[in-house]
């Protein structure tokens, strides 16, 4: 055993990581349910503000992700392996990105047509980022290890259920939309919200990754 | 150290990761074997059949893919790199997802017209896999180096070849097909197909650096 | 350790790594030149011509990369982490790839219709090869590291900025252009070089988390 990795015993609690993971569970769960409430509501002025919202928070998003990544260049000691805590902070940017590329896309392409998988996918987020944000809270104490494979466990299920979701619709758009323009809009913004789904997955398999190795 | 990773210095060859690892590779030759019978049947009933032997096999690889990992989490000891066996894995599991995806949207989709680069990249995918398998089987005694570099650079040539059918297949259908909704489908289809022999290409480069390390 | 690896802790700077990432990144600030000039002309001939240039050049870069993957792999010590020398390799073949890609679509897809978009994206693609080549030579020694960190923000600026352009010329198309397949067409071209500005902002990614490590 090194130096550096018996120091590591006398190291009480992160004081660095864990917070700022949170935070960024935190932003995601927040930016999740606005998403929620804008593909649901039928106010265009208040979906253009509650999309403006988004885009704030994605940039708040953004500003935690680059905190997590300077501590991670400068510290030598982090309570994971430095890949997992990488690769959970980008799949969590990613979320945020991918929920407001959607939202952004909604407004750009002047889309009215809100079929019923948008806002399906949308709640199926929200649910994931829930489950995210319980089982990053989680990690801090690893008391609750069966909570937190639980969590893991419903993402996975919630993904799988997401990609019925979108390949049935889109296979309704063929059947039943005629233009193909339209086709080609509603694509792109399943599309996105459907890889949001994605990105919750990959943060799941990391934090599992996390918790064979820890406990 | 504790013992359990003391007493592994003394197995002497790997007795865990080569079988999984060419089970996942068997599991990917017969999903691409379903994969070219299928796009090559008229008989629509039997076309259904194999899209559910398809989604099967896919599940198996999954599980195969999870051992793997799992796997990879307990054992302190690795025949290669974690790294290179965690990208192998994941590629092999990619490729068979796509594979599986191309199937599932032959069916939603409700594809009748199954232009000639379809069965071709069936074909080519099928070829990649042969090619995988024997690498792969080659690599538990690294006895014929050769034939495992060979097989890598049939795998990279066969994606180079791919890359052009799906190209000139696109182009094709832009100035044939006068219906953009049956472009998109048909685009969809080919593009699940083509990102197969690209995740065929991402195993052989995983391979081949661990040859490279190994020899 | 071998005797070759024992005299590397004596070869004082490194010869292999910083001329080969020099000549990468030269190699895509060509290719991007010829793409800007590309998409410019109004000479059909001309412009076969220039994607036979942008073709050779991707080879050419294939051939680096190849080089550097190699080098990785039989060079114990390297200057900076192999991870991100790998990541950084790969982030440069991937921007001439994609440049590349979105030169082949033009051809193949028989572009002629040259929104204006397209020239702006392969101008700011120009722009952060540049930048990139500006901070890649300046790796080397690390004695202006302030210019290195201006130009990682540059490409992070660039990229911001690429996003707009694609997400509102995807808008327009949606509203001014009937033709759906020619929205598809361009839809292709614009997102093949979108994807490029992505990548040259992997690659400043990379370059950022290295000066952090090593200043």
């Amino acid at each position: 055993m090194g130096i550096d990795q018996f120091l590591k015993f006398f190291v009480p609690k992160d004081k660095k990581f864990f917070p700022l993971l949170e935070k960024a569970s935190a932003n995601l769960l927040t930016t999740a349910k606005v998403l929620r409430v804008m593909v649901n509501t039928a106010d265009e002025a208040k979906r253009r503000e509650l999309i403006k919202e988004i885009e704030h928070l994605e940039h708040i998003g953004d500003e935690i992700t680059h905190e997590i990544f300077r501590e991670l260049s400068l510290n030598f000691i982090t309570p994971f392996d430095r890949e997992d805590i990488h690769m959970l902070t980008s799949a969590l940017d990613d979320i945020v990105d991918f929920i407001h590329g959607s939202a952004k896309r909604i407004e750009l392409y002047k889309v009215t047509n809100f079929i019923p998988a948008i806002p399906k996918l949308a709640e199926l987020i929200e649910k994931s980022a829930e489950e995210l944000y319980t089982a990053i809270n989680e990690l801090r104490n690893m008391k609750n290890v069966g909570r937190i494979k639980e969590a893991c466990v419903r993402i996975n299920s919630i993904e799988n259920h997401s990609d019925d979701i979108f390949d049935n619709a889109i296979a309704r758009l063929f059947e039943e939309e005629k233009n193909a323009v339209e086709i080609i809009k509603i694509k792109e913004i399943l599309s996105a919200l459907e890889t949001a789904t994605d990105k919750c997955e990959d943060a799941a398999n990391v934090i599992e990754s996390i918790i064979v190795k820890h406990t």
